[in-house]
């Protein structure tokens, strides 16, 4: 069993029709699994909904105690790609024992050009077979919480020394 | 460098709006990496177009060939579902010594709703951390070549003892 | 109130994806018309979900009967495009008096790629303001029943003389 | 020959996936109407590429004096749904020999599921049959330009008196 943190990011956003501007509603990461016909065993739950560079230390905190405290010991979160390291190093502290995938998207889902679907098959299969330890994994690549920025003028995760 | 071998299968077929009827064209796998945003560094090559029911012992022996020859030592392979493991067979035969993911679809990616991105994406993460051996990638799930069939009546691949 | 009888055609075609071959389910337009957000007030029948080259001089009459005798005087009719010029040319016999306007797709809807939405807009448009008459609208276009034929070579509806 | 003059709003929204947030670039229109498979003979010119809200009266102006202006008689306008009401009334004012259809979208065309290309089938198809004057093509419906409002609660538009 594999349990999925949401934390919302790009991956999630949305389209709100009334006010003409992107917008958070419900994960869209059932109707992905169902679309990517996955039949890996998840639990899936969201523990909030923003956009990453709105996340604070408390909301920091509630994703590593829940990672810390769930049963499951593969987790893959799905997560705002801003500030996806920085949640990666918080994780790497306070879960040293799990091995957990951070995966999210640079354009939402709902766009239909979504990467969100490639990553979230990459992201789950990694989880299976890494060892112990903190993981990001974007664009077919993965990298070590410490070993990864997000260069934010291309958009593009690259590997640090 | 990992090296990509299109062979066909669901996953790349088409609809031939003159006929009609599903059709293979040209592989949508460059066009799928793009709207991955793949950073993955890879080589494709199209070795084939066409239905895996329809594959012969030479087509089967053509396959094995490329993958021995080339120079990498990961390789992926996109294939049809019907005889997949199969051609894992006679690639575990042929090839002992590299990593090798086979993929599919079962909804052309072409149709908007496909699992072949997700699949993709699971695919060539694999292909970067498992040892070498002979794999099949589907449904966010992989099998060792000879721990896994296809059920014919609900489409799933399914674990065999 | 405007009628929508549905026949089947590529416009409804959908991928069984046991099979791996193309076959047709429930019909789409509820879905396109949701996509489309349509406020017009429609009432949907399905007579027939068939390739419109397997249709009968008998499916023929079960369409032109429906046409007569159903209280709307304006009416969207789904079809294959192949023969959806015999079917216009039917109906032109049969029901006289009101506005009928056949519609179709080169591309099945399920396909993403469609040109069906498009063209349910065209129709769904046309049969709100052409006198009575039996129309033909694809590609942006639409034409008298009897000055129209389908290219078969290229896929497109082309005036006639 | 049709004139299509573009002016951006919701239609041509698209998603900039640096700064994570909606943007104009180029229209969608070519594309749009490459997917619809029209036939039908167009003139496409690009005027502004704006949200409907920061139209000033200058670009209203603008609007008006390209569609008097230009030599063909029947224009499809895209644009914004928000103002779509004040420039159809400066156009009814401005123009008014000739047939002008204005339409838009409530979800970005960008977004896959998008009403753009049902309504863009729907202006497309009343531009060629109705007579001389200005109208709101939205959601199936047409309306002319002084027997319509836009509903700001619910996103529709409704006939007034």
């Amino acid at each position: 069993m594999i349990r999925i943190f949401v934390t919302g990011g790009t991956f999630d956003k949305t389209y709100d029709e009334i006010h003409g501007r992107l917008a958070f509603a419900d994960t869209h990461l059932p109707e992905m699994l169902k679309l990517g016909r996955s039949r890996v065993n998840v639990s899936i739950r969201t523990l909030m909904m923003i956009d990453s560079l709105d996340m604070t230390p408390a909301d920091r905190d509630l994703i590593v105690r829940n990672c810390a405290q769930c049963a499951e010991s593969r987790i893959v979160i799905t997560h705002g790609t801003d500030t996806m390291v920085d949640t990666a190093a918080a994780l790497a502290r306070g879960v040293p024992e799990k091995t957990i995938v951070l995966t999210g998207a640079m354009i939402p889902y709902a766009f239909g050009s979504s990467d969100g679907l490639f990553n979230l098959g990459s992201a789950l299969s990694l989880v299976q077979v890494l060892p112990a330890g903190v993981y990001v994994a974007m664009n077919g690549q993965h990298f070590p919480w410490d070993g990864v920025r997000k260069n934010r003028e291309t958009g593009v995760f690259e590997p640090i020394r």
